[in-house]
């Protein structure tokens, strides 16, 4: 509709995604509606804070990775997405326990929900696990997989059915016979958590990270989680700095505790020739860009204190 | 437990509230966990913004009435509560809207829920306003009532008992037969939007007003606005002088825009001798502390501007 | 730099405005960063609420106006802006009471501020009002006010003459003689409130109009004013139909109480033929569009309860 | 006042602290004003989520550590704490970052500050650091310091000096001479940001410890961190279950990124013996208390990814 060209910063990967409705699950999807910023923004924003005073002048990577790694968050605040999303209610309950975003749904008050309602596929159903109280175990078999879902299909069914009745709306809004039209408030009630719901959901990147940090994640349940995949492929378009920072100090980062790091520094003690071992191995991770200068030295530091210190 | 006398400040009425619970709907409560501060806490709040330098002293209740007024609403965030609450899902979905609020909820990935569903009294079964696209309006025949909530429950009954086939657990955790158990996350899902649901929830009493002047609505759902009534005569026990200026300056208020102030000022002006009526008037409830000094000077000013300005 | 058309939802008049600086003060500005969403985004958002099952399809200006009414606020988060602001700290202190804004501002802790302040102009020195505590009175006389201002400035030259001192820096980072270089993060705390800062502002709609009625008010400070009514008028360009019913329905708006409604109800009573007259003015604001068929029933209502109910 | 028990719960450490003024900097203090929430009713709004459905029990202290390594916040959030601070102003800018929290800060519009500054002692001048350009280096002799701080509190004596030569005010409120008194907010401009402010702060315990984790920091700013040391004293007295998490997963932890995991476990396919000796390590830790038999197994899997897979 507009062809008129936008001076504001565009993300060429993301004009491409806008209105294009990604498929999730057996009826829902993520749709791209707009968005605000791109890598080079929040290096922007970051440098509002430096101006005059620093001689030395980081590339925008550099800078997004030192952001990331000391969780300087508010640059990543600067960026802003939105997207259309229909998913399971009972996804959309998990979902919005991240706050800071801004949500308009489709009302079951004012409008008639769609007959539309999320049945596990055969392959994603498994068995509680006895360990791990909030997850999967094992797949179940085929065979009683579909029989499980047949008769979780037959329950949505009915419930749509009797929801349907209680309405008694054919659709033009006129009512069937001479029974009462319930009000929507409290037909919606029978149904199942499986029915569809759709939004829009508005999140700056930085509370949009936590929650893929929260969703994309082995423990989150499976039927979050492949929303999250889906947007996880967005921010990577957006702002291919941000994700590259996300995935090397976010995702695929590991938190040592205090008592872990003295087994760590314990566990060294004992490996012949360590620091010129460690110089070496670090040397090799600078100059494949995968440490900083920095970084090198705060990791030997953290590794051989008592050397630094020395 | 505690018999040590606290130092910090008590309402004798909240104490008494402490741990009773107030049955809500057919399955839900409303228990009142823990409190911090009461209207002198807010009266002291907000005289950290004066200190020296004002040398009037107006009373807790005007300086409480004064705050309400013009929405200076940083001192009423000084006030928190904290709430148990049981109630069906629906309700909970439109609970959260209110996002500034601390909430843990009862998971059913973790654990079991109980076989509680909501299912509406026949007397507040209503028909679909036609009107109105968000609510109730006549109620539904008593006998017609019956026959729906009859099916109402059944679906419930249905849902829960597959619920059950699904989990496969006999309480103990031990599964019966050689049948799988699906896990938890996924059995969920066939439940009612009805199904009850438990949680703690904290929040401060700006929010907690702002929230009750969505729920305790005549628009609001009936389920939700049953929470608001009980929850609105905590807070009227608790800081009576708030609630009193809530009830003042926010329920029972109205808003005129700008159109329906130039209605009301054109009306106005055929009121024969209306200064001296208005005066009157005025007097009259300042002396029954209904309205300000400051009060009375701004309504005169607000009713008849050109008066003020020549 | 762009010139590839964006598929995003684009306002003319922002685009007009983007990278433009509005002189604000002596020293400041307001310059637009990047926006999201136009009057129709936020419709669209409001609609999703709705989808089926409502037949009546109000208008981009009646939903805007019906929402900014009810406090229906969710969907003016939907939209977004994003400003680089100049400003004297001592209204960097009342900006950042609205928290629910991303903010990236110039570090005095990294970098070396400029040498600029405020010194108000003349005609804006007023004295201290004896009736309103938080207010300006009459002004000050042109002799007198530059006597003062002349004695702000000399003040704020000292400070910084001395922050000059404290730093030691040449500019190039190298230090002057063999005298200490003391740390930015000290030197600044002799540097007066009237310093200039910069940030970067983002802020969703609902939260800036929220801001607006507190900032770009009579009560507000002068020097926030101005930077308040530079943003109005943005807002009025970008969103024009949320600006009109924001001035309609809050700005030039006015709630009355409890008390204040019983006054005026009182009032009315004394007006010959009130309903007769009532209806003839409110029908012809209807017919100007100023008031809505609905507002019409409900101003009727709110000022004439006993003739509705009766 | 109140000798009636209070039937909250109630920490005994947090009892005596009520009231009490911890001096802080030359003028400034933290002074507990109430406090909502324990150790165990963190716990209990944990247990919120369990409920039927998990057998185990694990006890107080191992699940808030649990939650703290998992971070799991919302439980913390159902502790709350207030504060009254005094601190002078360029803390008060950078202490306000953190936004989830209340505040009701003494106004420069309404009320006259008092002479009150803060002048740094000369133990705590200290170079600007040319590699951190954040930070402070090494220290200043004390005569040079001596001479700097001695130029600062001069600066701050004119500033108050001109201050109240703007306001005249006695005191009393009257002004002397014929001379006008210049509005309390412009007179304030003067000021330097080493001017004391006081505020109620109210906060909730995680992001309590977010703010903590920030300014309880080698990087944060000595005149910041001195006030995170006293709540820090004041949170381990209130939940010392919580801060010995908080100290072991928070402030004496370390994050490895992905690239110096790959060092790491480079490093340990080196260690003779490698599995043994982990093995012995790590069980010392977990008969010690430091670590769980859950930790110790993710421990393993980190730092031997492969022999988990094998």
């Amino acid at each position: 509709m507009p062809d008129r060209p936008s001076l504001r910063p565009i993300s060429e990967e993301m004009e491409d995604l806008l209105g294009v409705r990604h498929p999730v699950l057996d009826h829902g999807f993520v749709e791209l509606v707009d968005y605000m910023g791109t890598d080079h923004c929040i290096v922007q924003a970051a440098r509002t804070s430096y101006a005059k005073g620093t001689r030395s002048h980081r590339d925008d990577r550099g800078l997004i990775r030192y952001l990331m790694r000391k969780r300087h968050t508010s640059p990543f605040e600067q960026a802003e997405i939105k997207l259309l999303v229909k998913l399971p209610i009972f996804v959309a309950r998990q979902w919005v326990r991240t706050r800071t975003a801004n949500v308009n749904e489709r009302s079951a008050r004012y409008s008639i929900l769609d007959r539309e309602f999320y049945v596990p596929a055969p392959e994603v159903m498994c068995a509680q696990s006895t360990t791990n109280k909030q997850g999967r175990e094992e797949p179940i078999s085929a065979d009683m997989a579909g029989t499980m879902t047949r008769l979780m299909r037959e329950q949505a069914v009915d419930a749509f059915d009797l929801y349907a009745l209680l309405l008694n709306d054919d659709g033009s809004g006129e009512s069937v016979g001479d029974v009462p039209q319930l009000t929507r408030e409290l037909a919606r009630t029978v149904l199942p958590l499986s029915t569809y719901t759709t939004w829009v959901w508005k999140i700056d990147l930085h509370n949009l990270l936590h929650f893929l940090s929260l969703r994309f994640d082995s423990h989150a349940q499976h039927e979050i989680r492949v929303y999250a995949e889906v947007i996880s492929k967005m921010v990577a378009a957006w702002c291919p700095l941000v994700w590259e920072a996300f995935e090397d100090y976010r995702l695929h980062a590991r938190t040592f505790s205090r008592h872990e790091l003295a087994v760590l520094r314990e566990l060294l003690a004992g490996v012949p020739d360590v620091d010129a071992t460690l110089d070496t191995m670090i040397a090799a991770r600078v100059s494949a860009g995968e440490l900083s200068a920095r970084e090198a030295r705060e990791l030997r530091d953290a590794l051989r204190p008592e050397v630094s210190d020395g």
